[in-house]
């Protein structure tokens, strides 16, 4: 069985090696085509949509602990499966994200949408 | 308008921080229920879901470009909402993952698992 | 160019006909595995729920008659793939349903569950 | 406990009657807004991709009989969603999916788009 000495610091870094490493231990990158980890990738962000879909939004805010640890082990999964479709592309994801963000600041500017709930539903 | 000065190295955390403001300074945190949260975060990736749905795995593996950075757009996308959620939640999305690891690592050991295809659509 | 005479009364069979003839007069039926069905559905599924994502729930009750247009052909898209899914996996849509609804009858009495909003989540 | 003579034919509107009386005798019409119920509809999508989400193509044609079960009881489940979410926003499903047909018998006329599976995907 592996070993996997607890890192002091993790990080998306070293989750994308070990993800990486998982998969091939067990022969599982012929499963891991991007089209295949994009269903498995919306499959867990449903289960986390599952949580959430009765209750309403101040609930959605304020978790009882046990489901707290469940939704937390949902963010999780969609975390693993996004990091693995990333690695599988390899697309950077802190890259890729912080571009967009870049774009979003451009899109909606602060001093234009601020206070406009209304405006937002039509974004 | 908001400055941002490119980040040297943007990380996780930075990231998280940047989308706090972005919310902020929009008065945008008022829709940012964990409720509504993961319903855009499941919207992203069904957006990711459509650009590989009539693919073949092999295709999905081999984009052009052009729908390469449009996948990577959609990745970028479900990666925010999954941070904004994460911090909304007081997760920590690397510390969970590896937690999430750990058990799997547990639970599909490589010895017994390698090799047995058939049984990966079991698990 | 095919020509359809408007059904005096369409029916879930008329449209499982007109589908599966759509499909074929295009040779899209390559396409349509229930693999990729799957995919086509949850990506329309997600379209709708873009729609809702930002809006309370009293809002989601009372939309704008164009906003209630386009959730509108969400619902048919949905509609759409679910029957197309069904026809290729020869499963009867009205049939298993009803049968859904014989359990769901069984499992949730009325007089246990009523009344009990709390209860819900749990189910 | 309700009784429910099992109708000789059930049709779409006899189950959009069984379902809305279902809500109801529990209370349970409460937590069915449109947003809500969307939640609940692309979480079943989600289970019935989780099937596939392994399978190749081919797989996915033919699915052992139980696997063929457990895929024909979320079909159920989406359409149940599906007809409820239809019935609170007051939408005819056979009528907008007869209507969605008519326009994508238009927009993709057989004779141009015919044995082009490539273009298949650009639609």
């Amino acid at each position: 069985m592996e070993q996997h000495e607890p890192a002091e610091e993790e990080t998306l870094e070293s989750l994308r090696h070990r993800l990486r490493k998982f998969a091939g231990d067990r022969d599982w990158d012929q499963f891991h085509s991007p089209k295949n980890l994009s269903m498995a990738l919306i499959a867990e962000a449903a289960e986390m949509v599952e949580h959430f879909q009765w209750l309403t939004e101040d609930q959605s805010s304020q978790l009882p602990l046990r489901k707290l640890a469940e939704v937390e082990e949902e963010l999780a999964d969609i975390f693993i499966y996004l990091i693995r479709l990333a690695d599988k592309l390899d697309v950077d994801l802190i890259d890729a994200a912080a571009r967009k963000i870049d774009l979003n600041e451009k899109k909606y500017p602060a001093g234009v949408v601020r206070g406009s709930a209304k405006k937002y539903t039509e974004y």
